[in-house]
């Protein structure tokens, strides 16, 4: 019997590993959960699966579940403090790292020292402090299993090969909603359609990185820490159908590959149970049926976020995480209609070009620069144009 | 330093595995060498590569060679027994198994017998006497490595995986040249036609297998030997572009492939110097510019050599090994002329038809059938019609 504490539960992958946890309750507890500030599915959570411990990261949701859950044996924590606290759980084998954003890097990497494994659903933590993060790894002898589809898909692809032997990584991308778009036919983008992801359901901060591209820019970052590969080896393949979700080449030139509809349980469930997998009761992928898959090269002129991804690698030190925090305040003030989709791209363009890079040495320093970056992209998006898609 | 023996070495796999090893003489030292007649290349390759032994199977063309290597530190021996003799050379750490037919059971078996390790570029032995091949390894714990493109693929991607886990395995097939035509085109198909394959460089037998799909029939057999997977979890999936190698779905709906240019040096490779790979100076896999892959289900009525695998393993016993018999002479004699190209189909069907099978306990039952079974598909070729295309 697994004990697993879910960062993030009420989240897309949060569900999702629920479902998973639901079906095989002989191998997987839930001994603890967190989320923002959903109070509603989290209550809902707690009477399902009965946690000892949750906690949400507002503290006012936190008082207001305390309430709802009075008489129940799970206990409620609130704040980062509460965070860290149910990251930390003595008895947890295993943390799920689901919470969206920068905010996930405190409690897993608490967690990682606490010598917890890791099943990383967020890149976010590993584009902060790639590096700290597989130090603190290392120094505590903990696993970081990834559950995002392409990191999953390369983890796989690698079991039972020599990373010496790795000549290329090759994540692929679906190019997103707004694929098929000119930069002029961007301009006037709404929430609306950039969320309309060809082929995941995911939460929307997510398919937002997605419709831009920056999400594989993000992608490229986590891959050259959790494999310890250099961005010179790690490539992006635009393709449409999501079904081949990433590649490894070796140096004999043989291209191992996962394929899979795309299912987001496959991958978390990978995570959950390595090395076993568990029977999953999804549809096959049929590619009789699929017929094609297609495949081009990315787009930089109309997709640059991808390139800002090999840019902060580059640079390297706290680029990485301003890149980070620019797109996450870029996201939220688009979905806000505060600025227009190519507003993103030049929000996070003009923060990186401010930076002045630093190493990053603790946690503070990554902490730091996300903080900076934060104040400097919303100062950005205030002086943007509101898009004209919004002027009513 | 790797040792190894040849069996076949002047084919098409034979020449592609001296090329690794002229390529890496630091890792492999050719020991013994096999072929059938032909006295020239072997004669070159013996001067190159200098074994201390090498056998042909026609006592002729062992005698000429003979006089043409006096003087030379390499033994050469001839018949049955001189095959034996090499495939069981004390000093051998691993046999590549790579003579075309079933008359590579023999040697194959010996070697396996002998302890050797087997790099299996020949599906025949597994097709005609599959169960005893695999007791055997067990009981000489020895390894059996695939070396045919399709079968390296389905084990490159179990690598790292648990058998247990394994849900389906689906063996891709270009179609072969003649995928496009209809059953009535086919009949007047002449060697020269059916002989371009679209995608791989291999040798005539198998070239013309591929054209019947009775390549992947075989497969199929070979498959559900060498990874002792039943029939009904094996598929076959029309892939023409030759780029999916196979594919292994797992119980969690994951699947796992390999893929690659084709070019039978990468399984080769892998299979002479596994777990590790060599660094192969060979074009990479570019998706980007091929564009797309395209998939579609096989054709029973037009290509009924495929349903015949599934039928032999079905039925059991010495059947699959006179598919394999009767396969053999209906394909010399297509490509000697004397039957159309649809006499290939009707002549192993009517052998199938007409033997009554048996349990295979010893290779002596499965020598037997594959006599019958020659001696019955060579009388049913002669009262054949001969083609219409060499009507002369």
């Amino acid at each position: 019997m697994k004990k697993l504490v879910i960062l993030g539960s009420t989240g897309s992958i949060g569900t999702n590993t629920l479902d998973i946890v639901s079906k095989f309750p002989a191998k997987f507890h839930v001994i603890g959960m967190t989320a923002g500030t959903n109070v509603d599915k989290l209550e809902e959570q707690v009477r399902t699966f009965g946690p000892a411990l949750v906690a949400m990261s507002d503290e006012a949701a936190a008082q207001q579940l305390r309430v709802r859950c009075k008489g129940l044996p799970t206990k409620v924590l609130g704040g980062a403090e509460g965070l860290v606290q149910t990251a930390t759980m003595p008895k947890a084998d295993l943390v799920i790292s689901a919470i969206v954003g920068g905010a996930g890097l405190l409690p897993t990497l608490a967690a990682i020292k606490a010598g917890k494994s890791i099943a990383l659903a967020n890149k976010e933590p590993m584009v902060m402090a790639g590096r700290l993060m597989q130090e603190e790894a290392r120094k505590a002898n903990v696993r970081i299993f990834p559950v995002d589809s392409e990191h999953s898909a390369l983890f796989q692809s690698m079991e039972g090969h020599r990373m010496a032997d790795i000549r290329r990584l090759i994540l692929t991308a679906s190019g997103g909603p707004l694929w098929d778009l000119t930069t002029e036919q961007m301009k006037d983008v709404t929430p609306e359609e950039a969320l309309q992801h060809p082929n995941w359901k995911m939460g929307p901060k997510i398919t937002i990185d997605s419709a831009t591209l920056m999400n594989k820019g993000l992608e490229i970052v986590e891959a050259r820490w959790l494999f310890d590969i250099p961005a010179s080896q790690i490539e992006v393949l635009i393709h449409r159908e999501s079904i081949i979700h990433s590649l490894v080449e070796y140096s004999d030139r043989s291209v191992i590959a996962q394929l899979g509809l795309p299912d987001m349980r496959t991958p978390i469930a990978y995570a959950m149970n390595y090395p076993e997998r568990v029977p999953l009761d999804l549809p096959s992928l049929n590619l009789a049926e699929i017929g094609r898959l297609s495949f081009c090269a990315p787009d930089d002129a109309r997709f640059p976020c991808l390139r800002f991804g090999y840019e902060a690698l580059t640079t390297g030190g706290t680029m990485p995480a301003v890149l980070n925090a620019a797109n996450e305040i870029a996201v939220q003030a688009f979905l806000d209609r505060r600025i227009g989709f190519l507003g993103i791209a030049a929000t996070i363009r003009r923060t990186m070009d401010a930076h002045i890079p630093r190493e990053i040495l603790t946690l503070e320093d990554a902490l730091q620069a996300d903080v900076w970056a934060r104040g400097h992209a919303s100062g950005i998006v205030e002086v943007l144009s509101p898009p004209s898609a919004v002027v009513h």
